[in-house]
């Protein structure tokens, strides 16, 4: 399957605005041959989040803006990650979810929530693994943060997703986590991920790009620089099972070394 | 403390040879001011380990050449750091000890061996995390394979690891390994990776070099290039705080999440 990653920048505007700039981007996904197209952490409302912005745009699971997002799928057959707060009861989570021309596959809550900002705003979610079959392909779903925890990914990697999509909102300094982190994952444990970062600067926050899809046998198969872009990836399954075969750390782990979790 | 890796060619000679220039090396960390030393993988016998090689080298833990290399230590008033093979009753290990000018203060035996060459050679280590007190730091030993285990890292973390020893044999094309595995194993965890390689050529492997001390907040404290070289590194605990503060990981993971190990 190939897939689209949009390197965006968070335009002013508010929902409506950024519903059209998706609708345009998605069109380009799918002339360009795509079946996914990933967009940021907090795609809908942006990143941070202001309270009037999570006053606009916070919704439960069937809302308009996803029923919106929807309907781009539907019209352009592509399908479409978009990140959103969710409303739950009294709560809110950092939410994204996975929604095909069929209609919605997915959604997760940020299991491993960044800074006292997010802690904040938002109930930490507890799906741990979510995966859906999208293309051919096993596809998971974490936000940010909960990428850097090698121990999320290997939760993935031992039950079987070949895709992990991972929107995020990565700022400067901390451009060692997708030049470095992000690959590493990838390679440890034999599967894709599509890292997929705002641009620009906003409220304080100087987004670092950086945008990648990370093979399961360390090579980088796009990489975004630092300004709005949209990357085509191919994601084939044969690189995860030649990747696995190579490199056998699914196999060679002994959790019985590990000591118990505290 | 100021450590010393020594990134060594695999000379002709046998023990004798290897213990010669393991001397002369010892002084130079010494006038380098090096509390430690560290040697590649299997240092006394060599990577791979040919079946004389293994006649030669293999002993237990308190054997001749252990006690050859302690008597290098207290001469130089440098701990050392070596690999042999460990001969325990009827199986040997992939072994390795610090000794310093005290005594021997830890022994390990490698816990994920690589390949059919090295199961085919050793019965694997149970040992898990194992750690020792010196020079004002907790340091803790793995070998090679084990460290590309985030697993293995972090179980050392979780125990209070601030610097991380790890003789290695890296072949190509496996550079990826030393460029991106080892940064980020020491940054996810906020502790320093003393990554020690062979260098050149010898039956048939290819070794990368690249030996590197990795630091807990994303930089390298130092890094090997293609050749014979001895590194020096300042390993200063304040930075293992300070990098633990900024990256808060062993306090906001989930283990809850991340499902039983299976």
């Amino acid at each position: 399957m190939r897939i689209a990653c949009w390197q965006a920048t968070c335009a002013p505007g508010g929902v409506p605005a950024f519903l059209e700039s998706l609708r345009a981007v998605a069109r380009r996904a799918a002339a360009g041959g795509a079946g996914l197209l990933v967009t940021p952490e907090m795609s809908v409302g942006g990143y941070p989040l202001s309270a009037a912005a999570l006053a606009e745009a916070r919704e439960p699971v069937a809302g308009p803006h996803g029923e919106a997002i929807a309907a781009i799928a539907r019209e352009t057959g592509v399908a479409i990650v978009h990140g959103w707060p969710e409303a739950a009861g009294a709560v809110v989570h950092n939410a994204a979810a996975v929604t095909s021309p069929e209609g919605r596959l997915l959604t997760y809550r940020k299991g491993h929530l960044f800074g006292s900002q997010e802690r904040a705003l938002f109930a930490p979610g507890s799906d741990g693994v979510v995966q859906t079959r999208l293309g051919g392909l096993t596809v998971g779903l974490l936000i940010c943060y909960d990428v850097e925890f090698p121990e999320a990914v290997r939760a993935h990697a031992l039950a079987g997703t070949e895709l992990l999509v991972v929107p995020t909102a990565l700022m400067r300094p901390w451009d060692f986590v997708a030049r470095v982190v992000v690959p590493a994952r990838a390679f440890e444990n034999g599967l894709f991920i599509a890292y997929t970062n705002w641009t620009g600067a906003r409220a304080g926050l100087d987004f670092a790009g950086l945008t990648r899809v990370a093979g399961p046998d360390g090579g980088l198969v796009t990489v975004g620089g630092d300004g709005e872009e949209l990357l085509f990836a191919d994601i084939d399954p044969a690189r995860v099972v030649a990747a696995r075969a190579s490199t056998t750390y699914l196999q060679d782990r002994r959790p019985e070394l590990y000591g118990p979790a505290p």
